[in-house]
């Protein structure tokens, strides 16, 4: 007599079709993401494994794995391409791992929006959306690996959100296609601010198959790294360039020294000691960019054309955003971050207060952004240099009570991180609704604890 | 024996091939602009007159003339189209207008950046220039038949300043050619902050022959308008929507009752007594656009995709900044106007004050735009029911007592107006440098009256 199936083995018996990841070094690996950057979910997270990953191609496969694992309660786990930061494609009580990646199609690109499949990654997008003349708004830095499903459900914002906001801002997605997690899963067309009730909840309340989002017109961008001999200056000069309205631009980011220390794939660009802005702005604007370096004191140390950059397949972009913080953390292990958010027209000044107080021990890094509202603000990702979880604890406390925003990177509970607290009202009927029996990614939602 | 040749005789008589215009009844047309918004402009200029208008065609023609006149001391005043209000092209002591019109040439169009010559219409530049699927930053409600560079000498905003700011920020304007007013005439190309030195100073310290301007990516526009029954959900529903990152927009203004009930040609879309938002959103975004609708309990009255608007040749920008002026004193006589530049972040606010203070007597119409510092404010170009000039000045010395930027359209002297005060050191020099003779505008700066 043999031992009874394993939820697990009852699936693939009954689902054979399907792409099975079954060996354990892969499932390992595909049961993480960049969590690693804190010290402390690493620790927390670093051993929690799927029992296994599956990748469906089709919308009907999706659909016979979701009604598979509905009918036998088995934990479902979302995964893009793993490029997050708060674990959220770690299952923390065993079950699938769905990865996005091979349901890759794009839909179709039209004047100003274009529609795709969850899994396609975003560099795939942005190559078919360019040839249209048009580029997406919110690129991270892992654009060539992330999927669009993946930013939806873990990303915040990333080059264009200078222009265009946060990924949340209305317009920026459209609308998108979400399965029910049910034995017979439904599948619903959500627009607008309805459909914004997934974004940023890491797969823990609806499966998104499909999004629609807005396209901005491409632009021949002048890739430059302008150094500055004092940190004032350099931010000055980042802000003004930011709130510029006539200089047309993608990309402005902020380095204090040490920071760019740290980029040593650029190091032949950055002086030791320097303090750097990084910007991407339209060739056509290179004019008013060059007198505005002038002003600020600033020399420009690095400058390649659009044209450049494409031949070299080396861009900036892959400098910025917590791409800043993985080169740093090749270069020295003990590093760590922050996520924080300043308060609009206050975040220079808020800005040098934090630098005045935590010189040495956090290197300030800040994307300039629009906020929301349509405001110019920073969010900084400062690299930490990490000695106990403890003041970890006491240098987001700090923030804080200066009046600056953490987003904590080190939790993995939804509610702990950027949501900032209980979730509205709209984002638990949406959960209730999408995910009744409580099947995706448990334990990530505080009101939806781990059963088992 | 004859009566000896006045100044002008002479110019006539050594420049033959010249295009002079010599009929009275034209002379007198050309010598005036809209200045008659104002009523007290009107009194002061509407007398006042040229003794010649010339229509160069080339820059050698130009130079011919210039040459000419600085030989014999011949005042030049300059003109594009004449749609500006400060009477900037009246000439206040005789001389030649020199009508810049036929001077209109495209020198060329580059992605980000167009060039031309000062007399072209801009809507002859940005049919050009949306022919390489770009289109102009700034551009006045008056552009059929303004000119680039009266745009430059006497405009401040226009449609689109809602993303590029003013025309004055950095970016917009990338250079200009100009001439110097002397026997020799010289020529220099003046870029960036260099050039801005002679915008907004009505043709006094130099001739702009070309203007080199940055461009922006053409949008299919969809122009709405939008009404409500209460102030302030109109209000806030324009600076929602101006504010909105992820909503691509070229213009949104906003008419408070009783503005629109003077739109006469748009009286079916606008129920007597409305308020009402006029905008220009993409059409990508119309979507996002009637989900905040909705939120502000507004509702569209008028919708016209990119292709009706180019069928009917009617578009809503031709109701905007100081058309919407213009079309209320066809409707009622008795109205001037004002304009005003509220504090960004305080607009909202400001408006609202103003409304409850001057309610029947100064009528709101407000445009949003991005100030020099990028952020979003809005400047109004209010309707006030005229009584005496009396009143007017304590209209507008109350708005500046409640904080609000008064930039006077009812003066003619440039410091007068949104000069606001002693012109900077960097102006004086360059009109010492381009008119060494003073014969620009004679009248027009305080410090070079006129002499004769």
């Amino acid at each position: 007599m043999n031992a009874p199936l394993s939820p697990i083995e009852q699936l693939q018996l009954e689902l054979p079709d399907l792409d099975w990841i079954t060996d354990a070094s892969r499932i390992a690996r595909l049961s993480q993401d960049f969590a690693w950057f804190s010290p402390v979910l690493h620790r927390q997270l670093k051993d929690k494994v799927a029992d296994a990953v599956v990748r469906p191609r089709t919308e009907e496969e999706i659909r016979q794995f979701v009604s598979a694992c509905a009918r036998r309660r088995v934990p479902i786990t979302l995964r893009g391409s793993g490029t997050g930061n708060y674990g959220q494609t770690t299952p923390l009580a065993g079950g699938v791992v769905l990865d996005m990646s091979a349901y890759n199609a794009s839909i179709w690109v039209r004047p100003g929006v274009a529609r795709a499949q969850a899994g396609i990654r975003l560099g795939a997008l942005e190559k078919q959306v360019q040839e249209t003349g048009q580029e997406l708004r919110c690129m991270p830095s892992t654009y060539r690996s992330a999927t669009l499903g993946g930013l939806f459900g873990g990303g915040f914002g990333g080059v264009g959100s200078i222009n265009y906001g946060p990924l949340g801002a209305s317009g920026n997605v459209l609308g998108i296609r979400a399965m029910t997690i049910e034995p017979e899963p439904q599948v619903v067309e959500l627009r607008g601010a309805e459909a914004m009730r997934m974004h940023h909840l890491w797969g823990t309340n609806g499966l998104v198959l499909e999004l629609e989002v807005g396209l901005s017109p491409a632009h021949p961008w002048l890739e430059t790294l302008v150094v500055f001999e004092d940190f004032d200056s350099a931010l000055s000069f980042g802000d003004a360039l930011a709130n510029a309205p006539g200089i047309i631009k993608r990309e402005v980011a902020f380095f204090g020294s040490p920071v760019p220390d740290h980029l040593g794939q650029l190091a032949e660009f950055l002086p030791k000691g320097c303090h750097a802005v990084l910007s991407l702005v339209a060739e056509s604007c290179e004019e008013p960019l060059q007198e505005m370096v002038a002003v600020h004191a600033g020399r420009v140390s690095y400058r390649k054309t659009a044209e450049e950059v494409r031949k070299s397949n080396r861009t900036l972009m892959e400098f910025t955003w917590n791409h800043t913080t993985l080169h740093a953390l090749k270069i020295d292990k003990s590093l760590t971050y922050l996520q924080s958010s300043f308060v609009p027209g206050q975040h220079v000044q808020q800005i040098r207060e934090m630098e005045a107080r935590f010189a040495g021990e956090v290197l300030m890094h800040a994307e300039f952004l629009r906020g929301l509202d349509g405001r110019i603000s920073c969010s900084a990702l400062q690299l930490v240099r990490f000695t106990t979880e403890e003041r970890l604890d006491e240098i987001m406390r700090l923030h804080r009570e200066a009046g600056v925003r953490i987003n904590n990177p080190h939790v993995f509970v939804v509610e702990d991180g950027k949501a900032g607290g209980p979730l509205p009202p709209e984002v638990v009927a949406m959960k209730k609704r999408f995910d009744p029996l409580s099947l995706l990614n448990p334990g990530k939602l505080r009101d939806w604890p781990v059963s088992a």
